[in-house]
């Protein structure tokens, strides 16, 4: 999501996320950004865990052909998401050579984070939203005319409000709690933050030792939240982050978890461990100045049988 | 065993670990450095691996009434390791409040890094040697007179000449290795650096599948210098040093035999992972800017059962 934005430095007594967006939405009913296939391009990076909710979203829901998609490398500068991947660096729909760009389009003293993931507006160049969370959402409620006949129900009414609950703890524990870790500037700050996640993380273990999925036997959006985490864990928060008490590969309901949904189509066929890790590895110079990126760990042992068909109903 | 010594900086595109010593020894027959008990002091530090390797084999041969042993704390400073763990911040017996003290008695421009393991002449205040492999070598064939009865033959005769290329090969691929890793100063010395360390595991990790210890059926100075690297292996190595194929723990002889010898007295009582980890995150402050120490990893199973007894004749 975030890039520096000129802010310097990630390291902070304690980490906290800016969550202010261009808060737009692209709706059934909006005049200004009316839901139209074609119309719109998201923009994502394989590397971040927030945008990698949207690419996995649209993928589930078979959207890919109403709305496209632009995909900045792992590495951005000091300014902006850079399309350093495609022909050229440029954005073959956009024509932009980093997201910024769009931004200023829209707002042209934007002064924010230039984040993934965006969704621009084509004719006009604009980005309409990056509020991430509200992007997904939209994905479904908005977009259900041109879902794929069988899309999962990623938000089903009966668990709602317990569902709403289990991604609030999600993100402010797990999701967000990584970067807690990993940016704390004080020692005190890290041990509070290593202690709020792992006792969160010790709680969806249990939860996910009878229950298929979050919810029970279905994939919802809870899933998709809490899987671009976990696919990060070992490759880069175990380390990078200090999240060390255990690898997610110590966790057994939560591996294999994590497993099965990653042999899900529209999970793991969007995830570069690459890319993920070159992205945490190179950007975050306040903790890893060498730039070196590792080798490990071993991640062949992600596409092992993880047996959790037998919790579903 | 090394701080930084004015070299300002650890990471090179290569680490080359300094090996000039002060070469003197301490022998049966020297003219100036005669075995005498309690004449000398073993200055080490339980945060270190190389002085380790002295706390330990001092304990195995029983060699405590007659050589004192000084500790300096986990966290020395750029210019040497200091007795802060010590009541009023002084060595009790000699007196001094850094090791670099009996450095400068010994040698007063002494410019190389002030480094633990140190033999020191109580008398006079000097450093006598800081040449780790000889030390341990010494203390078992110079001290012999002074051993406890039962005392191991960590240098058995039989295997003398495979166990010499064992530990050349431990101390240059592991031991060193680890080290190669986590002070690489670009990613094409990490890669092979990586590769040479997980080369060396996997070697090692076959040859303890059926061999209790690295020689065979008894422990030997062999097992001793390997252990002080696997035991700062998951707590350090792994994260810190970016040596991570694998954890320890995911090796399933290596780790039951280092569970081994941690069990056994000697080893696993000369361990301290709080300063184990204090003195890597916070000393190598070019690898770790923030200086936080991370909580993990949760070390309760070294004291699990390893089941290794079965494969001693």
């Amino acid at each position: 999501m975030n890039n520096d934005g000129g802010k310097g430095s990630y390291v902070e007594p304690e980490f906290n996320r800016d969550m202010n967006y261009i808060a737009d939405r692209i709706t059934r009913d909006s005049a200004t950004w009316p839901v139209e296939p074609g119309r719109y391009r998201l923009i994502a990076a394989r590397a971040c865990p927030w945008a990698n909710r949207a690419i996995i979203v649209r993928q589930l829901l078979g959207l890919e052909d109403v709305i496209s998609m632009g995909l900045a490398g792992p590495v951005h500068d000091q300014r902006s998401w850079t399309f350093d991947l495609d022909p050229g660096g440029v954005d073959p729909v956009l024509g932009i050579e980093r997201l910024q760009e769009a931004y200023f389009a829209r707002i042209p003293d934007y002064e924010r984070g230039i984040t993934v993931p965006a969704m621009v507006d084509v004719p006009s160049g604009q980005v309409v939203t990056n509020n991430f969370p509200q992007i997904t959402q939209d994905f479904f409620f908005e977009w259900r005319d041109h879902h794929r006949p069988d899309a999962p129900n990623l938000w089903p009414d009966d668990v709602r409000e317990e569902m709403e609950e289990v991604m609030q703890r999600i993100f402010t524990e797990v999701n967000n709690g990584v970067y807690r870790c990993g940016f704390a500037g004080t020692q005190a700050a890290y041990d509070q933050a290593y202690d709020r996640l792992f006792a969160a993380l010790d709680w969806l273990e249990e939860r996910l030792t009878d229950r298929r999925y979050l919810m029970g036997d279905a994939i919802t959006e809870a899933d998709v939240r809490l899987f671009t985490t976990l696919a990060r864990f070992d490759p880069v928060y175990h380390g990078h982050f200090k999240c060390n008490r255990n690898k997610l590969i110590e966790m057994p309901a939560l591996w294999a978890y994590a497993r099965d949904l990653f042999q899900t189509p529209g999970f793991g066929d969007t995830i570069d461990f690459d890319q993920i890790k070159a992205h945490y590895y190179v950007v975050h110079t306040d903790i890893n100045p060498t730039q070196v990126i590792p080798k490990g760990p071993d991640l062949a042992s992600w596409h092992e049988p993880h047996g959790r068909e037998k919790l579903a109903a």
